[in-house]
């Protein structure tokens, strides 16, 4: 008879108690407010104001190097080429909306958070998808190495004592989000709200009282207006036709590292407020149009303000009254520059603005940390990453993710020297494949439904939605196809090698979990029963453990139960024996010799002589353990125990029991543990799990 | 009923295959003879004349750097001050022979191999012993970082790409030695035998050579002979006798350095031939007579020859013609200049005693990697180390003894630039300590056993001994109080902090194994058997593992038993029960809701819950886990039974039980920890463990 019983585990923990309190965590419930158990969480969704500055931040932080690089690549052919620059910003523009208009499509079609990586493998296979995964992969490791670089040039740019360290200073902000994210800092609405919004308000307030200054004609010159352009030897003023559609294409592609970080909306819906996929797309939209926005107008006003500006590895190109800048001149970032200038009378506005830019970039990098954890859980519930990302809180899956991500991050930082115009090129890549082919399986999957779907007015809501992918597909294509010509050699290839890395190693792992499951499959025969049971219970000496795992393997009713005891040593053989007789056990003790003080072997081959001797029997070993607390404790002690069942994992019929004993110490581990289990882990938030932040004060201004 | 049987383990592994052999293994067995498993090991003992070498090797490359301490010391007194030297050659050769005596002593009365350490345990109580222990592991770091500091000097000397490089080359040196070590080299008898009989062969030969060009009155000059050398201006031509005292105290404490490693003959009585005892006292009176006469030999010769060394940090104050020498002087060691000299037409001689000496320091460093782990499975055994220590072939413990001393003795290396006469400052004091204490319990030794002996004869070896070991003691004592008045500001203070360290951690160690032993007392209601055992097998799929772990739960008849799922997923869970029905198992399958994908947390608060339900019972979980082999396999399974058991321990009253299934890949695995099981370690020679190597030309030498 087979009876299924179902059961909802309670919120509380039972038969626990709860957790000691320590110093730093009580400091931390006054700083923070009361620590929410991740099963009491997840009710509280996210309403769109403070959806937009949780998933806009790395959208929005690259309008602080996007039009930077648009005017360092028409800074090759002279500051004439300047003339481009805002109908280079406008071709972005246009991609950017092409894209919002196609994602708005995502998050109706998909809301359950897979996002590019979903719509991929669902329209267009498992290889599509796996593509997806890998370009998100190698994005978010170019997403933290671009943001930190940027923002380290923010921080040279208003203090000075950072000038020349900026790769220095770059990689120990890569370390601090990392030790962060490595402690378990949650993500919480609040600080992406206020930054975020400040960011808006500072940039396009910047913008705005800048164009009212050119309204009225007053307008100030940026700091680099002074100075004059040689252009690039190969971009003279004999230049070919040929060479300038060159030179935009190379600013356009540049200038669509604008459009990173758009479709992390599409990864977030389940964390929205319902109706998540309304108030996704609605939040898309509004992304769209701030992010338009501001490139534009910075783009613009940058140029009327007289801005010069180059690869900052070519100074030498700029020039003053002929001469050459001097070594030590220091160029800044565009709405640095701008801010310099628009608030010459007001410098607390320019430190706002830098300052805020700043907190922006590495916020942005931040939420890298955060979607990673997410895409790996993802990949692992298809069998694409270590089964363990998939669990929630595999404490040790997400440390080490987070390591890599900041590695490969400090890396690329080092070897670019932070310096975002080099990472640039490595950068949109990734972005754009797996917008190509997310748009690809967007028009698959209108294609599907109309085969069926008989509704006239919802046939021409597919038709339309088809048109609108099918506008994005072109334009992302046309980028993807000009990014892939102008920057292949400049450092995309790099991107492309870590993504086919990626794909292989993802494959490779479908591919073993695949054969693992084809060993694994269940046939009849497994159900046969062990004819008979021969417990052994390891001895050391005749105390608490031992003789609770005698208990525990006696109460299990065994065919045969002994007690295996290995000499080493013959004083204290005897001395044993003595005490096992005194006490009565009930029980034989079998002593196995060990001349050389071998432990695990020993007790292997007797296993194994067991076990031949009845090769329809289970050999059941009981291995009495104490449980101790603390780290050095466990270094002391059953060292013994792990490797012994370590290797009696390779010896078949034979199972492995381990009786704990618990110390006193071990109250502290089981803390540790229960702290472990409860804590809020990086990604939770995006993925709708995690409520907003709990003083009351705050949660007012969250909701 | 108790009965108790015993047995000896079978020499060979029933039951499991022979281990298949790598490409690595068979050009191994071609050059080092088949590879003997451990257990068939230990019938082989040393005989004299390979002993000898094998714990010789330490004391006697000593003279490769004690001499040149001396002549640095005086230097600083000027040429002069050389007249000196001989005296005080001789007078750290009394201290020699009153060492060597008393260790004779020794190693009659306590032939277990415990040295010093058993020696002072057992005649002045464990404190002393702990001292004891303290000072050896400081010494097996110094013994390595001086002996490679030194060969990399005599390197240098004989290769000139090689000067200004020392410590780069000394680190390489020592992390050569640890990775041989960590991969298990053998300690052979014979890889000591030759280069320790050449080493002898070629220092005295060339003593020898030396001497006869004396007596026919053509002794060359040394290279550094035509030079003179600047007093240091503390000790110039108005010196107080006292401070010649001091200088001679220091020169002689400096000196005294040639008496390391006198001792390792009594850690290795074991490994002797029958008479273990006498074997060892006729070796190590052997080893005193060599060690005296090289000593002496090179100190003489080297005043003769017109010998002029000064502290190479010092080297301006070496004059030619009254002008500095040229700032890329080089100055070699001692025995290089004599070598140069004596064999000045004839360099093949000059060649093969620096090799040789290069070589022997090499593997005196190499015996304190073998040292270290008998030294801490004698501690480990009394409870002062990690018990795994005391177990052999726990490879992980012996991993990092030795990853611990190349670490330390690299860091000296580094900080003192691998010059030796800046390490020498550190290196006495710990071995005099070790001295003293041993002697001190020496006499409580005879002390205690004339209390009651009571034939005649008897007694009066007995005081005999007695004296000699006072002798030793005295002679020891002064040395210890000179070398602590003369070193202690210029290092030794490192040592003594080190020492004070290392005993605290092993106090501590001891104190916590002590806490734990009284929590763990067995007492009568101990014995109490659980009422009933309540099993659970935990459920993830269907497949053979968890089918095998339903089959085997069965087996052991519990009273109650149910299959246990975790669901994070409606459809996965709905396929699951309907296959559990349709396979009629005949066990309930409980299902646990779990919407945020954590696993451990239901799991562990169902096991609470039925033990709550039933305090006198005992909660059985049976967790299916299958093996695979490969690394990265491992990292891809069974993540969360691990999590899961290391969670489970902390709750009392439950007992978890993995029951493997084992891949195909898992036979990797096995063949791998079949080849850790049976390898020979670091230290197993020393301790009498190991047959002498085994292609047949070579035993027939070794015999």
């Amino acid at each position: 008879m087979t009876t299924c019983t179902t059961q909802t585990v309670p919120q509380g923990v039972r038969g626990l108690a709860l957790p000691l309190v320590g110093v730093g965590d009580v400091s931390k419930r006054i700083l923070l407010g009361r620590k929410l158990r991740s099963s009491q969480l997840g009710e509280t969704l996210l309403p769109k104001r403070i959806a937009l500055p949780v998933f806009a931040s790395d959208a929005l932080s690259s309008v602080a190097y996007a039009p930077d690089e648009i005017f360092i690549m028409l800074s090759l052919a002279g500051a004439s080429a300047y003339v481009w620059s805002w109908k280079i910003g406008i071709a972005v523009a246009l991609v950017m909306a092409a894209v919002v208009a196609s994602y708005r499509q995502v998050v109706r079609a998909y809301p359950s958070g897979g996002g590019d990586y979903e719509v991929a493998t669902v329209n267009l296979g498992s290889k599509a998808g796996t593509t997806v995964a890998s370009a998100l992969l190698a994005d978010y490791v170019l997403t933290v190495a671009v943001s930190v670089s940027s923002g380290a040039q923010y921080a040279a740019g208003a203090i000075d004592a950072l000038d020349g360290h900026e790769a220095l200073f770059a990689t120990a902000m890569v370390l601090f989000l990392m030790a962060l994210n490595l402690r378990g800092i949650r993500e919480s609405g609040s600080y992406f709200a206020i930054p975020t919004y400040l960011f808006m308000v500072s940039i396009l307030g910047m913008c705005a009282y800048g164009f009212a200054q050119l309204a009225i004609g007053d307008l100030p010159q940026v700091e680099s207006a002074v100075l004059t352009i040689t252009p690039d030897p190969s971009y003279d003023d004999s230049m070919t036709s040929f060479a300038l559609m060159f030179l935009l294409a190379r600013a356009f592609s540049s200038g669509c590292a604008a459009l990173t970080g758009v479709e992390a909306i599409s990864n977030g819906v389940p964390a929205f407020k319902r109706p998540k996929s309304k108030n996704a797309a609605t939040t898309l939209l509004l992304l769209g149009a701030i992010a338009i926005t501001m490139m534009l107008s910075v783009t613009i006003l940058a140029k009327q303000m007289g801005l010069r500006f180059v690869d900052p590895s070519d100074l030498d190109r700029l020039k003053q009254n002929g001469q050459g800048v001097p070594a030590n001149y220091d160029q800044h970032p565009v709405i640095a520059q701008i801010a310099r200038a628009v608030f010459h009378d007001f410098s607390p506005g320019f430190y706002l603005v830098v300052t805020v830019t700043g907190i922006l970039l590495v916020l942005a990098a931040n939420t890298a940390f955060n979607g990673f954890p997410v895409l790996g859980s993802i990949l692992a519930k298809d069998g694409y990453a270590p089964r363990a990302l998939a669990s929630r809180g595999d404490r040790l899956a997400y440390s080490n993710g987070i390591v890599f991500l900041a590695v490969m991050a400090i890396i690329l930082i080092q070897v670019f020297n932070a310096e975002p115009t080099r990472l640039i090129q490595l950068y949109v890549v990734g972005v754009f494949v797996s917008f190509n082919l997310s748009q690809l399986g967007m028009i698959r999957h209108w294609t599907r439904h109309l085969r069926t779907e008989q509704d006239p007015a919802e046939r021409r809501r597919m038709f339309r939605s088809r048109v609108i992918n099918s506008i994005g597909l072109t334009f992302t294509g046309v980028v993807l196809v000009i990014v892939l010509i102008t920057k292949f050699l400049a450092g995309a290839w790099i991107t492309i090698l870590a993504m086919i890395v990626f794909f292989m190693i993802m494959r490779g792992i479908r591919t073993h979990y695949d054969q693992v499951a084809v060993e694994l499959a269940a046939d009849e025969e497994d159900k046969v029963m062990p004819t008979r049971v021969h417990a052994i219970v390891l001895v050391s000496k005749l105390h608490k453990p031992t003789l609770r795992a005698l208990a525990f393997a006696k109460a299990t009713r065994p065919n045969v139960l002994e007690g295996v005891y290995v000499s080493t040593d013959g004083p204290a053989t005897n001395r044993l024996l003595e005490e096992w007789d005194e006490r009565n056990l009930g029980v034989p003790l079998k002593v196995l010799h060990s001349p050389y003080r071998e432990l695990i072997k020993p007790i292997v081959d007797y296993t194994l002589e067991i076990k031949k001797a009845n090769p329809r029997g289970v050999v059941a070993v009981y291995i009495p353990e104490y449980v101790v607390g603390r780290w050095w404790e466990q270094l002391l002690h059953n060292q013994t125990a792990l490797r012994l069942k370590g290797r009696l994992l390779f010896a078949p019929g034979v199972m492995v029991t381990s009786v704990p004993y618990q110390l006193r110490s071990s109250q502290i581990a089981r803390e540790r543990e229960e702290r472990e289990l409860t804590r809020v882990r990086p990604g939770d938030l995006r993925r709708g799990q995690v409520s907003e932040q709990a003083t009351p004060p705050r949660r007012q201004v969250d909701r």
